[in-house]
């Protein structure tokens, strides 16, 4: 296919997730960047152009410069769709308006800084026709996938009980909030009503969504901040599956030396999974009656069950390969959409999910301070169809 | 040191849990099985005392017989302590008469059926002035020791956040409910008003207290029954410890292919550790700035934390062992008491732990059906002075 | 049955494989220690024997007066077998006497100094009538018996390659030579011709050859000493198999960090296992078109495949079952002995393994030295029978 | 910097190993694939170079018309260097080719077919001026270079004994000789002397020499073929150092269900390293004294050791990145060989790897037929100076 061409808005010299997005679309040769608005400071937004090899006409002093210019060029040659980098609090803004402009979006999460800018933005992009893609990567873990597949087929049985956990220790040392990563995550006014739970408590609460094909209907939650924080940096969540699973998540950024440790098992009525981000090449499969078995990524068993690898077994892909996988599907969906309507049904996390992390996220921090036990998750369903890109 | 002389009440020839204290006991060479009411069944009974060597004059028909019938032996002759290893309603009736037949007595867990009878226990225990331990098999380990020390010593720093979980799934089919092991737990007539909390979620939350040397002030609970079980086989605890760490208990006994997967994670503001039961020899210790580190067992940098060792590193001491150095501590106790008023101090569990396990189990079975969502723990330090064996 | 009556010699107040024995003789009840000669000084025989319980008139001045005290014993009296835990170069002259004093013997390893002992200790073995054991722990772990199971039932296919290793780090530490422990080792008078061979090496080849069931036919080595040490502390063998598997053996002291690094992996045309002494509840197997398999000790699965466990799933056992499985059925061929001829057939290492063993040690040694690349390791079969205890 | 131009000579559409060098190319940015010749079949050819975007024109029917026809370019337009990724027996003439046009080069491994074509390479590249790596893909990964770093910084004290394992099972079935990957692997003219041993065992040999920073000096070999087949499919290597470590290296491609299980593991007079390629971020460490440490790639105390990684702890790396890593640093280095002679020192695999791996394989295979023990390897270092990229 013809490469697909890709702008950027954020991810300037010092921007961490900007170079790992740039990294996740190079890797497949499918995707070429454009364009960018990559920083705020004209001169550091040029800085990244010209290192990245970008026309210097292309490189744009605003993302709304950005959309206008290119929505001028012809067809063939313009932006297919706009990567958002930004800091969390722009997400909604520059999405919205490259929806409106005809442009694809790829986000980096959260959609939105809450769920009621989560709603117009999925009112948005309903009426636009555009494509929108949210980065929960670890849903692009080829065993992740497996996982689900082995879900949705049915053989582990009805799932009873889900333990996901997110456990970092990167925030547990208070002195070093004014560092950069750490000031924007526990301000309010940049990240909104939470810090831990929407950093990544929300990753787990979407992998045990993703992996059981279900949807967290009931919570009940208790999250805290350490010192003086104004935000959580750690919390317990009490789940109940829309299909009867009970569930426990757990979120730290506090827990000295966990690195990402983002784990998650499923305990189906005839066999039950285990899966580790920091090892994601294998899935642990437990049954009643026979030895433990781990799947392994790129084996035959394990490719049946779908899921994108490169290598073959035993030579292992990470965290830029379940970045690039969501790339990459994204790519094909846009080069899809050249010709057709896109209507296009996929395991990308999309809109839905956004809806759903968002009312995740809101509700934890409502049933945390409250004494009454269980809290209802607002079903977003009716409000954008259904599936990861409807 | 002589060997101390050892009755036991149940651990006929089809038990199990019988057996294992007496390999526990057997271990180390310092205890003698002297005599035993095995069975309610004479001719099961004597079957067990021959099998054992056991002079069959000291075979007696019921429990109140042997207290009698010891009793009245010379001081030297006489059983000095009592292991109870019946069905689980009839530990406090046993437990009570052997107090007050001047035995010692090591039980296993749960010490009663319910928090009323722990604290009637308790009194008869305070007023006999023997010993009591219970086999909260798991502070045995010579990692939980140690690791109990490392936070006691400070080397974790405050303790923030714990996450303890145990883990098992032989009660994950509903057709084996009428299975010997199973049909017990599960009726509350034996098993009280708890199956999966009482049986394994007291240990696990018996380990979190052992290790963080706190108390679980407050908590709040779903568990669950499977079908139509009359009790929980699985469930999820949200915990505050009255040091003000916060953490999470998961038990279950449907988690299909689990064995006996106990695990806990205790993160502190300096370091954090991380100890499996089905892995005991070795002890993860992470921090923020420094590779993690493995303690393993029977090291010098182990020894120097405590704990009982039999062999070189390497060489993997177990469940046995562990069980064996309840025994072995009690033995100890027993042989210093045979000089002195035995107000002795250790580690071992004993009727404080007894009182705390109860009000857990009941805590949690009232917090799991309410819509209130924290439900204080009772404190029963003041019914029993401080410390496992006061 | 009837509890078995054992002596021991050797296993003083500092002993530390003394202990380790009657820990394992202890463990399940079956075996009374009912006499022994534990130190050459009398005053700490002595001491032992009232710490063990032991009726002073049976503890002996030498093992030449326990044999033949005992043997004047009456029949339902006196001691059935001999642990020999003495120095290793005494073991060949107690098991010979008490052989031919009529008792069964159980030795710790290694069974001699040397082949021609072995050959010597064979012979007096096969006229005296009595069982002889030799105490390869590791064959005792129920996984190994599982993975030899495997590997005779053709489950794994015609064995290809056998890579073992035993990898210590106890004597990296050129400084400690004068310890209790390293000394004698490194002692060629006491010890023999070899130190890391003849202590860990012999250990790895018995493994290999118990698994495979199959004798290692040739090899070629090179065996080093670090220092001005006169024995061995490092060694590499490559090997050839009688039944055409080739393989490889690495034993080490001076792995520095390393504990008990005990590990096989035996890979057939079918199918391959994994074993590690460290963790020996786990047998890894591993397949060419399906997920690897982990076979967990206590299991059904692994049940049926033999081996002894006392404890469910996950309540792991360790180095000390493994010890009491080989003292279990010994005592068990002792108690069958009292009734007939014993002609016993089992998996315990016995009188051949004592040959292989001394044939494979002087055989690296001789290989080790020489330009010439393969050496053929002596048949011993022809001197004493098959099977372990014929 | 302005992106590197590369060219490519093969990887064509089924090839495999091509994909793995656009992929490593392509994630840094830093390069562009400007001209290709990508298969013999001109149709295969065009559909790669337009599937890859590349200007039709720059697509080849030959590597020496791609060589003559970038050579007439204008300097800041053509091809700055070749990724040489045809079937083996091609490597040494486009190599040769490309040196002598002027080109630089990065050649998938092996360098050649033989020691001979070696070292005729080694002097077409001396004479060149130009700059040669190649892809000994496991030296990219940041944790070997950590490894490689303490043992260069003397943290493990003089390394005493080396054990290098690199085990696969995909050829294990005799019946799967005909598909693609396996033919040409297992016949003499398209693979050389060796299968298994060139294939991987020098990739074996490689990571110990960079690691230990030392040389194999002498080796004794069997290596071994099953069924008929004409090479080693599986074999066993004695090592002994230059600088006086012992050794032993296993290779097999027989091995059923491993994968690319490549471990190493160094012993030290003061401490030991252990890392595996199944799970690259992780190095552990081994003290006499202290608790094993884990070593976790891109935190602050591994990237002080050097290595390249480009996301936080815990989001794993894998092998595309190790291979990335050696395009990265070939792309900086040709980046500065455009204003400077290339006299560049790094870490990268270059002749110097070419020829020891040649000389490597050679002699496993002459000492594996022969009867002498040990044979040395040839010393390849006067041919062309030292360090990876002279």
């Amino acid at each position: 296919m013809q490469k697909v061409r890709m702008g950027m808005v954020g991810g300037g010299p010092d921007a961490f997730i900007g170079a790992v997005h740039r990294m996740a679309a190079n890797l497949d040769g499918k995707i070429q960047l454009v364009c960018g608005a990559f920083s705020r400071d004209p001169a550091k937004s040029q800085q990244m152009s010209s290192q990245l090899g970008i026309d210097a006409q292309r490189c744009y002093a605003s993302y709304q410069a950005m959309f206008d210019a290119e929505a001028r060029l012809p067809a063939d040659e313009r932006m297919e769709f706009v990567a958002i980098v930004t800091p969390n609090h722009l997400h909604f803004d520059v999405a919205r308006q490259a929806l409106q402009a005809g442009f694809h979006v790829l986000c980096d999460k959260p959609a939105t800084l809450n769920l009621t800018e989560a709603q117009l933005l999925a009112d948005v992009k309903q009426r636009s026709g555009r494509l929108y893609a949210l980065t929960h990567t670890y849903t692009g873990y080829p065993m992740v996938v497996a996982a689900r597949q082995l879900v949705v087929s049915g053989q582990l049985g009805k799932i009873r009980k889900v333990a996901v956990e997110y456990h970092q220790g990167w925030l547990a040392d208070l002195s070093g909030d004014s560092g950069k990563q750490a000031a924007w995550r526990l301000d309010p006014a940049q990240a909104g009503s939470s810090c831990c739970m929407a950093d990544i408590g929300v990753h787990a609460a979407n992998l045990a969504e993703f992996i059981c094909d279900d949807h967290i209907a009931e919570l009940s939650a208790d999250i805290s901040a350490s010192g003086n924080r104004q935000l959580d940096d750690d919390g317990v969540v009490m789940l109940r599956f829309a299909g009867g699973a009970r569930g426990m998540l757990s979120a730290s950024q506090i827990a000295v030396g966990e690195e990402n440790n983002l784990r998650i098992r499923v305990y189906g009525e005839k066999a039950s999974l285990d899966w580790s981000q920091e090892s994601p090449n294998s899935l642990k499969l437990m049954h009643a009656d026979k030895p433990f078995e781990t799947l392994r990524a790129a084996t035959p068993t394990a490719a049946a069950l779908g899921g994108i690898t490169r290598t073959p077994p035993g030579h292992p892909e990470g965290y830029l390969e379940a970045f690039a996988n969501l790339y990459c599907q994204f790519a094909e969906q846009v080069s899809q959409a050249r010709q057709q309507h896109p209507d296009i049904h996929s395991l990308l996390p999309g809109i839905n999910e956004a809806l759903r992390g968002m009312a995740f996220i809101e509700t934890v921090v409502t049933a945390s301070s409250s004494q009454q036990k269980w809290h209802k998750v607002p079903d977003v369903s009716n409000l954008s169809g259904q599936g990861g890109q409807a």
